[in-house]
């Protein structure tokens, strides 16, 4: 991003900020005085003052009493793997360790801080409850008999019109409804490829498509990513040159873990570069309709024209998880995946699915997710501040503009799995880092759940793992 | 079965029978006259009267005025396929034909009598309601948000309650909840095989099972069965010495499509065999609950004593198929099924779970089954009567003793998988033998579900499939 200059201390800023960048000055590091500056650039006092109040502005530098200012120690905006050298395809064998982590994040007394569901203060109750009793008296027939069927026509409707919305137009067709999102994923997974093949993913990538790829006997090749941008599409590239893939499977909007976003023009470079190489894209949505700002970006399914992206998303981050009502629009795999949803279990509940339908087709679900927006941006900010202020020198955090996740790098010496059973010892959970791939490198990282109630117990879960991850850096 | 001879009719009965069974006297031939057999048995005219009777009684032969008795053309007793020659395991291809011929049953202005779905008359819509409504207002905080669990402790419960009442002991930690029967089926196969592995089924098999063997790219190995007892336990050891088999899937009791029910020594006898060759079975216990005789026999898992009996049920046949809730109790695989079905869609739907978990628990619940049973009997008699009236001699009808399904074998000329496509055409549907099989051999064979309305649309229906059946044969 070229920096664009305005006035003298806005270039004196962007100067400092690229020797920070440079680690010229590293986190932790002292700045050169306001006077020493001055004297330096031959500028005066207060253009050197404005020009730090700006980089402390963008959270780069901070000020200490009676000290100066110093490199902020944690960095929101760039816990970034770096785009190293491509991996191998590797067996993932995560399931068990997962499993034993994700009992023990919803264990009795638990400050849940590990799985990613939304907190109940998030969810619709009320205009489920109005939904249903209706639903309850005037369709209870329908609602009980089965239908031998890819999922309500009115849902399919809503999920269009939705998709619409984002500019992405997918007829109603090409909807299958699925018992949640990871239902979808695996049954792309299972329509793209066959045991033994190989897995395009991010790195880090969502821990449930590593246990779909694991338990489907698969190989997952993990490509360079970042927190900001998601996955590197010239990593991606010479992956798909060098190794024979059968899907690409990514979260492009608010990657959960990373919080990247990846950008419109990368988006429709994907497409097209798979398009090209016939490879299919399983895209993982989930999070798309919770930008902090409001701003839809389309889907990577806006730009599919061969119908190799394999759409899928639900409402689970923001209506009602419990209900387990997703979908996935799979392309050339309609036929396919209608197939393998029904002899894997039928069809999707009818009353979570009729309910679903209700509430997306008012106005209550703009309202609703209007104010999960801006909820969640001061949920994050809220946690950012809090682990900055409890956390070890050394730490970033993502910044991520929508959804609710974080994804921490503490120091490279400290071990999540280990400090893991520490937090859970103290009662407060989050999910470690190993979780997200196939090898040890991210270790030393760390997802929290941001939709809770922020709260005296929360407060505390904060303060107990910096002390935790103090005592392991 | 020895037949028990108290009186001379009776045993002059009982030697008509053996006579009719060795086919000394074919389906529709003239019996002797009264006369003549009194002649020849040296008894008086109203001893073989009785002994006629009888037979009528038992449904063996049929008077026809002006004429005498005649055998019945039509058997309700034994649609059997013969222990015949083991086949070689099987690649599976009937997904194509199955998804094509349920969607034509379920198209509009069709009377179906294809797909097995419960009729709407069946199922407790009113208690349904009531129970869900409360849900709604005083739990919905509860059905709304998400666990992490393989189920509601208090479905579990009631599971494991109504288990123990057919003297199956399980422990609440080893039920599973599903998304459905087919769902616990789809994960019982992968949890016990690989794909490539050989599944030894029934013959024919439950349509649902062959396209989850299928999907799996596994092997069907079809052991010759019966419609009485079902599965032939000496061809069942011949495969098992002769085959390497992953795993045995069976529905026990009242078998779909055939109607057999396994006695219970046969259940017990074929635990043991598996478990001395430490061979999985999938036992499939849909239609436990529907015994036409309120009696419940045991199921399979009731005599598992190394957990290698993963047993599979659900609501559906029931209760409520729109819910779609199952269940399954793995014995040994119970961890390896919680994680596959943890990452395949994570959980049932609350609302559905908590709904059922309610139901179960009232006497409710079992006063709706004794209605349901009586109905299911009195609708078998029914399209057994009308089948008879209307099927082409040497007709072969299912008497199963529980659940609603029948089995049917036409002339061996028919071809029920042309004949289905003229029924279609005549607005009525049916499921064609050739669903049920890895071969052809059942393609003179159909399916009729019996759970529906009786009424003229119903009765016109049979009088239909009677004429196609007539035409093809």
């Amino acid at each position: 991003m070229p920096l664009k200059t305005n006035t003298l201390y806005e270039k004196i800023a962007d100067d400092i900020a690229l020797q920070i960048k440079a680690e010229v000055y590293k986190g932790g590091e002292k700045l050169p005085s306001i006077r020493q500056l001055s004297r330096q650039r031959s500028v005066s006092v207060a253009t050197v003052q404005k020009a730090y109040e700006l980089l402390e502005d963008r959270r780069l530098v901070e000020p200490r009493p009676k000290s100066g200012f110093y490199v902020r120690a944690i960095d929101r905006k760039s816990p970034s793997q770096k785009v190293d050298l491509l991996g191998l395809p590797n067996q993932v064998q995560i399931h068990n360790m997962a499993t034993d982590i994700l009992y023990a994040c919803e264990g009795e007394g638990i400050t849940n801080l590990g799985t990613a569901y939304p907190s109940i203060e998030f969810l619709p109750i009320k205009q489920l409850q109005r939904i249903m009793r209706k639903l309850i008296q005037l369709e209870m027939k329908d609602l009980v008999v089965a239908h031998f069927s890819s999922g309500l026509r009115q849902l399919k409707h809503q999920i269009c019109r939705r998709l619409a919305e984002a500019q992405c137009q997918v007829d109603e067709e090409e909807v299958i409804v699925t018992n949640g999102c990871q239902e979808a994923l695996t049954l792309c997974l299972r329509a793209v490829s066959k045991p033994g093949d190989t897995i395009a993913i991010e790195s880090p990538a969502f821990v449930g498509l590593l246990q779909a790829i694991e338990s489907l006997g698969l190989k997952a090749l993990e490509i360079p990513s970042d927190c900001v941008e998601g996955i590197s599409l010239e990593a991606l590239e010479l992956a798909l040159d060098q190794w024979q893939i059968a899907a690409v499977a990514l979260v492009p909007a608010f990657n959960n873990p990373s919080g990247s976003d990846m950008p419109l023009d990368n988006k429709k470079h994907l497409v097209e570069l798979l398009s090209q190489k016939g490879v299919p894209l399983i895209e993982d949505d989930l999070f798309g309709d919770l930008a902090h700002d409001g701003f839809r970006i389309p889907p990577a399914k806006a730009f599919d024209k061969n119908g190799l992206v394999l759409y899928c998303s639900s409402i689970s981050k923001s209506v009602a998880p419990g209900f387990r009502v997703g979908w996935v629009c799979p392309g050339i795999y309609t036929a396919k995946i209608e197939g393998l949803k029904s002899f894997t279990n039928v069809s999707a509940s009818s009353i979570a699915q009729a309910s679903v339908a209700q509430f997306l087709s008012t106005g209550a679900y703009d309202r609703h997710i209007r104010h999960l927006r801006k909820e969640y941006a001061n949920h994050l900010e809220w946690f950012q501040k809090n682990i900055e202020l409890h956390f070890p020198l050394g730490t970033t955090i993502s910044a991520p503009k929508g959804g609710y996740i974080l994804w921490i790098e503490l120091p490279m010496q400290c071990d999540t799995g280990k400090m893991f059973y520490d937090a859970i010892e103290k009662n407060v959970s989050f999910l470690p880092g190993k979780l997200f791939s196939t090898s040890s490198k991210f270790s030393h990282c760390l997802r929290i759940n941001c939709s809770v109630s922020i709260n005296d117990d929360i407060s505390n879960a904060i303060v107990t793992l910096g002390q935790i991850a103090h005592r392991h850096t």
